[in-house]
């Protein structure tokens, strides 16, 4: 089964960090803004709460990866969560991850889009009229990639990953370097002063607490795509559990460092960054026009020099390249669970045939058409976009959690080796410790961002998980009702086969169909035409005589000159008066080349066999004339999105012969 | 041919007359408008000409009407501009004038229902805002309606140009009996002084003889739709071409009145329209945000007494109800057209076919799509979308009249009966007049709107007039490739049939279609499985044995998870090695009663069969199983738009039974 060439083409520790890593890395360009953003809600007063928060998601990031280390040795198949929790929790609940993490690749593609262009933009601040479009455009960019099947396991997307890796640490050291010979640097927002928005000057008690919740949960943010790895474990090369968990390790560790780093240089720098440019105060010009920089934009200005240092539009580049390859990961993971939902047949079967590239097509463009939407309704605005994504993210972390804890309770049961024992009762402690956190997580995210935003993607998950309920449940209905009882009874064969030719001029496709006809011997053979035009009529059967076809050729009559209609009620009287006979009806068709052919021929034979097919006891024959347009060799198959990290192996074959004529 | 129908749903005069003429009426509501926007470019100064361009408005439609009588009484058959043109002048200039309709058609739709808005907002100012959305609205209501098959015969649609007659001439003679008794009325804007714009103030020469040009071709827009009676000769009741041309003369004669009346009234009343509000001097507020009433509405209110009377609201309303049925004429128009082009294989042919329902709904939507798409673009701005109109109509008056000249002569040189002669010598003369007026008019429309967008509608017809030859083109050539040389050779059946049933499980579908494919009794049978999923694949192959199945099965690798490539290469190995012989592959299909379903079904299916069919010598048989969800009976056929105007007969048919399984 090609298995030789699997080995080729799985993925090194190298490559495979930067593919997974570049979402969760990624995070790190928004996540210390967001928290500055809530925090500054009541001017600089409350800004002392930020190291408190960042140590809690660092503490939540070191949990997480923990936990998901021990789905990636339990789970090798990389099923992911939606996999652990089908098996632990029930298809209920597995749909319930399903559904958010499909609502959370959507919003991977907004937020890391519209994050990218943000960035963009701090460059260059001269085109920030331009933030929708552009992210629109980006959209479209990442579409057309993966429609035409650009592979993601090359270098040139591996590169910008370290880059970004790269040029964020050496920001971080070189700004440490600067504060420790006491040339701290400084932003150019720190000038200006921060107000606070009405009434939130003073906080005590519960409001505090409240803000302290809000900064947390927007925070949380660094934690999408943590788990990555745990969907691509059959990627990596042997031993694959261990490599990927290693990765895993790896990929914590930098996120950590860089968040840390960024956070600190942030407080350093005295960034003030808000959620309303008019609580600044000392800008230039008219507030609600004003354009914030990035964090990163404003800490790598203030590092090294200004926008005119080389360093700068380094990190800009990089920064904004890893937040859309960010996005284009959810292109790839998007189509993949979409498949294995419909391999459940809880999403149309055709997502799930591999090989054909349209089964991946569909996922592909309506992940554009939703993402590129909400980019659109919320004018590529971070923040707004934020609050839809988390409750997702911290959903599955959950659910996936609790459903380990069941999978170690059910391998307890039955394992007897004390060694794998303590292992397992060592993983057990770890995922309760992290479902019991992640859900506390959860119900924070539920409580401070409903209202802002996150009901949305919790109606849009309900809905998702409705429909798949649907799908699932018409699928089983029909297949109830195609279910065999009584396999000799039900094959039964029609005594006698009819043919009828249906004939619209005499011309090669005809002639071809009636041979077709002849050579099939049915019990019986007649030609049908409807008379629509007079003089067209007459000419055929003139013809028909000059020609000397042995097969009668009956002529209808169609007052209204229709097609469809009277065909249809002949082939139906004909079946009512044999009804243990069975109808062949064949049909002349054209098979063109360009798609736009296709709108000039073959419409109303379409819709007679659509129609005919209504009537049971009916075949319909097509009968194919290749017209000189029509292509001699099939399209050689591309690769389909996310083969790489799903670890499959490259597609090589032949392009089959054009075929002669 | 139910030929005793056709006389019940003839149209007498008094129906035909709304029925053709609210087009032509309706643009009464905006040609004084236009001849007085163009004229406030130098401020007041050169209001003066109003008379002298309306004088010339008036004897244009005198000519027009006069010439179009002749047609007519030439060509009883109604194809209207199209046919008399590509009889008399050849196909190509037939199609020049086919592509201008279809243009003017989509601006029928465009300027009528950006005036009925713009008149509708006059009585009600508030909602100046939503001028883009409700012109859209009424473009999705007015596609709705003709997508359902609403009739257009019926007296609620020849109500309302009734009203609008009876109020427009009304509010006229109120207006006169008001001026006779020294009350004349005064428009609200008569108060406000008008700037002349830049450089504009003092004209001389050629370009005072420019200005009053422009004024001219703009005051034209009250000769669309004066042709469309010619179109629709055969709807009218024994004797057919006198009523029509006495319907016409009707339609001009009160045409010419209600725009000689609304011209003068607007002069009285001191109406002021300018392109530009900022011209306006002593309005209050922002000038740019200032909304000019129509002038209807200026009148209405000044000679009726304001915004508080009943008979301005019943005017504004009649104004905009009948505008927005001129819009709905072109729905009626713009099918008709395409199907007469597709009969001549211009256009697609399924655009032809009558009696199917989907012939028209293409035509519905591509209009309504274009027309929507220009409102929007131009924001709904009637000054605007009129510089596209008029262009299409003086190309197919002058071509026409040009053909009817040609008609003439042709006429003349075989016609004896000197009474005949003498009738065809006069109409000859009104038709060069007509021609040689109508071709002056084209010359001025083109040299003053060129530039201010008609070359938009000059880009359009062009294109249009391209596709439609390269459609022809393409038609005439696959005539050509499938034309029978030699029908003995030509008819000769392949010498042995091979069948293959394709199979993926064991269920009632699969049963069915290996019954009809034994009751064909092919050469050779076999049953064919791509193994997809290695369980589902052995589970098929027990039942297979158990279920006792004579045909043998073959299951095919498929180590990429593919269907279509492993069967079309088998096909057409299958193929290859017996040239002589045609392969039949029998394909077990769904057939369903949801348009929903259709996205959870069949799709493989489809793409399979589109596939096979690029292999010659191989057809494909549907062997369809009817899901309980499959609808039992056919629906009854709607009447498609325009079958009024056509004369055609009420389809009057009962449904068929619905047929038992």
């Amino acid at each position: 089964m090609r298995s030789e060439e699997l080995g080729e083409t799985l993925l090194p520790k190298r490559l495979a960090l930067p593919i997974f890593a570049s979402d969760p890395l990624s995070s790190v360009a928004y996540a210390t803004q967001e928290i500055l953003l809530v925090l500054t809600v009541g001017g600089t007063a409350f800004l002392y709460l930020t190291p408190w928060i960042a140590a809690a998601v660092v503490a939540l990031m070191v949990v997480v990866v923990l936990s998901y280390r021990q789905v990636v040795h339990a789970y090798p198949s990389g099923g992911g969560s939606y996999e652990v929790v089908s098996r632990n929790l029930g298809a209920n609940a597995g749909l319930v991850v399903a559904a958010s993490l499909l609502v959370d690749y959507v919003m991977t593609v907004a937020v890391s889009v519209a994050s990218g262009v943000d960035n963009i933009i701090s460059a260059f601040p001269g085109i920030a009229d331009y933030r929708v479009p552009m992210a629109v455009g980006f959209v479209a960019l990442l579409t057309a990639m993966n429609l035409r099947g650009v592979r993601e396991s090359g270098k040139a997307f591996a590169a910008p990953t370290y880059v970004f890796i790269g040029a964020i640490l050496l920001m971080i050291a070189t700004g440490l370097v600067r504060m420790v010979f006491g040339d701290a640097p400084v932003a150019e927002s720190a000038a200006y002063g921060v107000t606070a928005s009405h009434g939130k000057d003073s906080l005590a008690g519960l409001a505090l607490l409240m803000l302290g919740l809000r900064a947390f949960a927007s925070g949380c943010t660094a934690l999408t795509g943590v788990e990555a790895i745990s969907n691509g474990v059959p990627a990596f090369r042997a031993p694959k559990s261990k490599n990927a968990a290693s990765t895993m390790a790896v990929m914590g560790l930098t996120a950590i460092v860089m968040f840390i780093g960024v956070t600190a240089l942030a407080l350093v720098a005295k960034v003030h960054y808000v959620d309303d440019p008019c609580q600044l105060t000392g800008i230039a010009g008219d507030c609600a026009a004003f354009t914030q920089q990035t964090v990163i934009a404003q800490l790598a200005s203030a590092i090294f020099g200004g926008s005119s240092s080389l360093l700068f539009y380094l990190v800009q580049a990089a920064t904004a390249l890893v937040l859309i390859l960010a996005a284009n990961t959810a292109f790839n993971g998007f189509p993949l669970l979409a498949s294995i939902l419909a391999e459940h047949r809880y999403l149309p079967r055709q997502m799930h045939t591999r090989g054909d590239r349209l089964a991946f097509s569909n996922g592909i463009i309506a992940l554009a058409v939703v993402a590129g939407g909400l980019l659109w309704l919320y004018g590529a605005d971070v923040t707004s976009l934020i609050h839809l994504y988390i409750l997702g993210v911290f959903t599955s972390f959950t659910l996936s959690q609790i459903g380990m804890v069941r999978h170690w309770n059910r391998a307890l049961r039955t394992e007897t080796d004390p060694a794998v024992r303590r292992a397992a009762l060592r993983a057990r402690v770890i995922n309760a410790f992290g479902a019991a956190t992640t859900a506390l997580v959860l119900v924070i995210v539920l409580i401070t961002k409903f209202t802002q935003g996150a009901w949305l993607a919790v109606v849009a998950a309900v809905l998702l998980w409705l429909m798949m309920r649907g799908i699932r449940r018409h699928y089983d209905a029909v297949a109830a009702e195609l279910a065999v009882d009584d396999p000799q009874a039900e094959s039964a064969r029609p005594a006698q086969v009819h043919g009828i030719v249906l004939v619209s001029k005499l011309h090669r496709p005809t002639l071809r169909a009636l041979g077709y006809a002849e050579a099939f011997r049915p019990d019986t053979l007649e030609a049908l035409s409807v008379a629509v035009e007079k003089d067209a009529t007459e000419e055929l059967t003139r013809q028909w005589d000059a020609f000397g076809i042995g097969v009668p050729l009956k002529v209808l009559d169609s007052p209204y000159r229709e097609i469809t209609r009277p065909v249809v009620q002949y082939v139906r009287e004909y079946r009512r008066s044999t009804p243990r006979d069975a109808v062949a009806v064949f049909i002349p068709e054209y098979v063109v080349g360009h798609w736009w052919e296709h709108l000039l021929h073959n419409q109303s034979a379409l819709w007679l066999k659509s129609r005919l097919l209504f009537t049971s006891g009916v075949m319909v024959i097509s009968v194919p004339w290749q017209l000189s347009s029509a292509p001699r060799a099939d399209h050689p198959a591309r690769r389909a999105p996310g083969a790489v990290r799903r670890g499959e192996p490259e597609q090589r074959r032949k392009v089959p012969e054009p075929e002669r004529l």
